[in-house]
């Protein structure tokens, strides 16, 4: 018998609990699952870093902490946290993530916005390019990066990949380091910010970099908020160096009313839809997780906390 | 040598004189190319429906009429017209109609729209399910349409094609005939329209076929204008039947102001963008059926002067 903790808000416990029994089940695991286990009695956590467990120092014997979310930058910096963290990656995220970002770079190349808002009513042809006249570049190459590259190579976009080591993707122009961001930048016409918040990462998207793209750029954020330098971006809006971003994270969320993006006539506000985790799918990666600790195999998804993700 | 006319409005030469001389010199056919050349003296045809050219008959030695469009409606009733029709396949045609009923595909799919026009800034969160709990239906299985319908099932849909005769598309629930219909109607949470303009698909899309669709569909129509019977599609979008409708052709073209699709709150016109000839590539499809003319091969894409496509 292992005992699961589940560390999170009580309105995941709706969602999760069944289809996290569910998915126990499945590979014959004793598992006893629980909101409430005596800290040195627990062997896994399940975790949202919103949950109110923030000391794991009590927790002697848990192997790993299963993290409910992709992103982990409000946990590694824990300095109570000794064991195993790993990063959800869950296939349900991954493919919802695939399809915001595939459509919101078809928006932007096909140009639908001036007909879904023409209070003139006016017929004007502007013919798009096709997608393999069209240049898109994704900033970071991990698991989302990679799967949104990989679908837009496959639509006949010229994908360039940009990541802090050197990657491969087979379609993909991949570019890395510092001198690789220089030419990623050059070439968006769309660019997509897939990357992880980290201190490497913050503010990656400032005056210097937004200069570097094409003038009438188009930016898509459905990464990180603090990606951004929000006011370098306003300002690169205003300038129509960047002709429109379509933004899903921000540094504070919900987004303030106060704040300047809401009312910004070349940007769109989405409520960090982009990815969101599926009970479902997700439960299966977390148990899949368990069951390695178990067989002792090695971790999927592991965070590495130095570089932070 | 052969003689090549060139049959359409005087703009048009402009943007094909040098793309059909350079695919005509590329497999070697001795060719004359010119917008005025005596009747009697004429090979073949490059044509446009709204050329001068009507009266096929003083063209006693033609082969064949290659059209410049994708339609063919205008030139099928011609009775002056005994020698073979072929339709435009324009491989860029092609994959623009897919990047534009993919986009419009995944806006519908995502949502797009309420957070592209927000003004009272909601921060609302409406999860959309994944591509593969998503039933996408597409009417005609031409080569427009198949194209179509094997993206959306890469991207994850769940695709059905109708077509009038039973066609078979991988990864795609093929029906067909009247039967068929309105089983396809019945799954069409959203549904595009890329069937030929003939007396059988007139008004397809009616009151009776919209009362069968799911309710709250979506319906995008980058086909044939009258495939719809615009009085019965406003009186669906008022009573919520069909919750939004994106039309890029349409009866009269321009769509005239009056017409109540420019001010209504659930329709999206764009100006038949959704399928543009691309001069370069349509001129290899036409110099292809030349050289198969002299060399005594099957035409590609003729048309069927009973079906009408």
């Amino acid at each position: 018998m292992i005992n699961v903790l589940f560390a999170a808000r009580p309105e995941r416990w709706n969602t999760y609990e069944t289809p996290l029994r569910d998915a126990l089940s499945a590979p014959g695991i004793d598992a006893h699952l629980s909101q409430e286990i005596a800290p040195d009695q627990v062997d896994y956590i399940v975790y949202a870093p919103n949950s109110d467990v923030q000391d794991f120092a009590p927790f002697t014997r848990a192997k790993a902490v299963l993290n409910l979310w992709a992103g982990v930058e409000r946990i590694t910096g824990n300095e109570t946290l000794k064991i195993p963290l790993a990063r959800m990656v869950d296939p349900g995220l991954t493919k919802g993530m695939v399809e915001w970002v595939t459509g919101h770079v078809l928006r932007y190349h096909l140009g639908m916005d001036r007909h879904i808002v023409n209070p003139g009513h006016e017929w004007a042809v502007h013919t798009a390019p096709l997608a393999q006249e069209r240049d898109v570049v994704i900033l970071g190459l991990g698991a989302l990066g990679t799967a949104c590259a990989e679908v837009l190579v496959a639509l006949g976009f010229r994908v360039t990949g940009w990541s802090r080591s050197a990657k491969d993707v087979a379609g993909v122009s991949c570019l890395h380091g510092d001198a690789g961001l220089a030419e990623a930048l050059a070439r968006a016409e769309i660019a997509v910010t897939l990357l992880p918040d980290t201190p490497a990462t913050t503010n990656l998207i400032n005056a210097h970099t937004l200069a570097q793209m094409p003038r009438g750029a188009f930016l898509i954020n459905p990464g990180r908020g603090p990606l951004i330098d929000d006011d370098a971006l306003i300002s690169a809006l205003d300038a129509g160096q960047i002709a429109h971003a379509t933004l899903d994270v921000f540094r504070t969320e919900p987004l303030p009313q106060a704040h300047p993006f809401w009312a910004h006539p070349q940007v769109t506000v989405t409520p960090h839809i982009a990815a969101e985790t599926r009970a479902s799918t997700a439960s299966q990666s977390i148990v899949e997780n368990i069951r390695r600790g178990e067989a002792g195999e090695p971790w999927l998804n592991l965070v590495d906390r130095d570089l932070g993700y």
